[in-house]
Parts: structure tokens; sequence; C-alpha cells
């Protein structure tokens, strides 16, 4: 019955949650030993003004270029 | 004290949730034995391209007509 | 697809669980319109050591009788 | 390692989530004996519409003006 | 800076989650376009007294052998 | 309404959670101008065995000294 939650910066495309899908599920399903059919996943976009770490916010913390997604 | 959340496709209406809110918390404060006051919900709209089972998203799951709500 | 997650005290029977999930599931099915068989359920014990309102824990919130569970 | 997540009430400037973020960093670093670095924050706005307490929905819970935010 | 959620039925190996974190975090790297140290992953075990689906809690509904993981 | 939830390692005390509380709810109440009566905490405490990143568990991430908490 795993049920995977996935936080992340806004901007992935559908095809990139098809292909995430489709990807984890039978990877977690053999590594985990369960069905596929009770894997379920949810997809959130968290942006950068509201996602912070060591005390700025994202938006802020990447001024620069090297801006991990 | 208990909190409910409950994440769930777009589509219900304010009156829906007036009526879930309005008709589960007397039910779980009978079961849970607490105060009404105590319990709380949040609701969390998850369109079906950020919501998937089997390996597939369920934008694409359910072409077909028997799409649950 | 309703998910839903309940927070709580410590302390709930598994009767008092299965009685929940056996009386909510039909009113969500009925006012969310849609399959009871895709509403599911997690339940999470938060002890008062963990949880805390307006500036104090609930293990020291309620030194005194009236305890809400 | 903390990973912290505030839900709370639309309506937060980006300001407002700067300075918790930069203000409660160092608060938790300092008493949960952590580094900065390793703090994290993720803000999510819930609607009235979507937030209930004691069998209603805050958008009519607060139509009368003690409205906290 | 996918932060990845896994809620399962207790009962996975620290060899299974070590698997599941070294395959997953490369194949998310890749098609979600990020660095590798940025995605983290928390694993939840729920017991099936505290999880439920249409209307039974999962210790009744799999008094059978088909018993999914 | 904030409501804070605080993932972390194990290992912090009673009184380091009551510190915090104590703490951080005034300072939210003040920047987020809200009633401190309004904000609650959950603390969930996350073992390195179930907490990964960068493709492994912290448990094994960590076999050397700088361990952060």
């Amino acid at each position: 019955m795993p049920f995977v939650r996935i936080d992340w910066f806004p901007g992935r495309t559908l095809e990139q949650k098809r292909e995430l899908v489709a990807t984890l599920t039978p990877q977690i399903a053999r590594i985990a030993d369960c069905k596929p059919e009770t894997i379920q996943f949810i997809f959130t976009d968290v942006t950068r003004e509201d996602w912070g770490r060591n005390g700025k916010l994202f938006c802020d913390f990447y001024e620069y270029e090297n801006d991990p997604k």
C-alpha cells in the first residue's frame, strides 16, 4: 500500500509526471514487494516563495544561477 | 483533538464541504469521544494530473467514463 | 478519491477506528459523490508531549480535568 | 534535520515569510541543537472555504469581526 | 528540491529502504531534472489497524491470504 | 490559524519541545499577525533509518562524526 507524496518546485510537465509514475511504480513494487495497483502518487508544487532553508526563502536563496529544481 | 485532512479531486462545492464538516464532526465527536470544538478539517484539491495509481496518472487512467470522483 | 488523514491523541480502540471508518465512509461517499472503495483513511496518534497550542504542550495544557480527547 | 510545515490562512506577504524563516531558524537551531542549514520550511495557504472547526467552515465561522488570521 | 514521503504498511527492512532510496533518487533526478543531493525521502509505517479503505480497516479487510503489502 | 508541523530526528527532550512551543508561538503571532491561541504545533520523530537524502539513508550517511541533529 505505498502512498507516495512528492513536494517539489513548480515547473514539471505532465510528461515528466507521467514518466515518473510509470518508472517509479514498478521499482517500488519490486523493491517493496507489493502490487503496482496498490501504489499511489500525489505531486504537490511548492513555490520558492513558500519554501525556505537555512534562514532564507529559496526565491532569495537562488539569486545566482545554480538553481536546483 | 482530531485534525482531519481530506485530499480529493477538485470539483466539490462549498455546499458539499459545509455538509461534510457539519455531518462528520458530530459523528467523530460521538465515536472518538471528544468535543466537537476540538475537531478541525482541511480540504486539499489534488488534480488528476497530480495524482496517480498503478503506474498511471488519473488524468490518463480515466479516459473512459467510470470516472470516480 | 478522498484520502482522509486523522491526527489525534492516542487512546482510541480498534473498535472506535472500525466504527469511524464504517460510519464516515458512506457519509463521505454520499456527500462528496464518489465511490466508497475510493475512500481511504489513515489514523495517526500524536501524544500530548508532541502536540501544543497557544504556547504550551497539551501534556502541560491539561494538567486539570477537562481534558478533551 | 527539522522540516517545518506551516499551514495557514492566505494573505501573508513575502516579507512576512522572509521574516518568519529568518527569525525562527536560529531559534530552532539553538533550542533543538542543530545546524541552521539543515532546517527547512514549507508554507501552505489553506482558504477559509477549505478549513473548518466545530462543524463549520471558517468562511462561515467568522462572519463576524473577530477574524483570527 | 523533491521531498518524497512514503506511507506504507510496516515490515520493510533497512535493506529495502536503502535500495529504494539508492534506486529512486537517480531516476527522480533524471526525470525531474534536479540534483540528487536535493532529493529527500521520509518513510512512515502505518499499521493495518490504522489504515482503512472502502469502509473497513485493512487488518479486517485482509482476513484472507491475498494480503498486498 | 497557523498549524505548524515539525519532522525531525528523534532525541529532543520534553523540555526542548516546551521551549520551542513557548518561544516560537509569540514570534509567529507577531510576524504572521495572528492570535497565539490559534497556533498549534505537532512534532514527529523520524529515525535516520526512515529519512534519506542524496541516495542514502541518514543512518548510513552519517557514519562519520559530524552528525547534524
